[in-house]
């Protein structure tokens, strides 16, 4: 059974959406790396068990992905939070060494604030 | 049958979930405002036919938004960048009126581009 690194990824997404014992195969399979054998062992099932039950998780996970797109907007939203931080570093940088405004410097300031929430999420 | 406003937010995020059928009765129920009656004979099922698939539509969506939190999260998010924004506009407005740097300036108009795309998403 081929790994898919994609895997990992909607499992952060969509873990509330599977079973408990699709939830633990997985994570067992993909975060700790342990052998469907290993996995067979610790929750009780076959190993047969454990190789369908991440089967299924996988076919419901990206299922859910193509519909509903989180893991990819999430992404795409990360990569707009960076560039809108790098362009607040500059405008701060700026702001510091030239033109010392404690406006602008409030307003950098909050805004790093929101940034640090979003990343969070 | 009372009308959560909740549902037509819901729909947005997660209407990709439910089956045609589901999805044009809430859409004609809650987007159109259509009685019971009217979607039913448009779309060509009985009455308790609507109710029931309005009903099982509701319930998906509000168990994957229990678990899921996309619409909640996609609410702070929103309110984030508000706050982003209107901070922006502060440096701006200083910057124009005061400072007047090309870099501060670039740095805005980055910032505002990247802002338009994630309201869009």
């Amino acid at each position: 059974m081929s790994k898919n690194l994609e895997v990992s990824a909607l499992l952060d997404f969509y873990g509330q959406m599977l079973t408990d014992k699709q939830r633990e195969a997985v994570e067992y399979y993909y975060n700790d790396d342990l052998s469907l054998g290993e996995i067979a062992e610790n929750i009780g099932i076959s190993r047969q068990g454990v190789r369908d039950s991440i089967k299924r998780a996988e076919t419901v996970m990206f299922d859910m992905e193509k519909k509903l797109r989180i893991a990819e907007k999430t992404r795409m939203v990360q990569k707009s939070l960076d560039t809108i931080r790098a362009n607040i570093n500059i405008i701060d940088e700026r702001n510091m060494k030239i033109y010392r405004s404690d406006v602008i410097n409030e307003s950098i300031k909050v805004i790093l604030n929101e940034l640090g929430k979003l990343d969070s999420e």
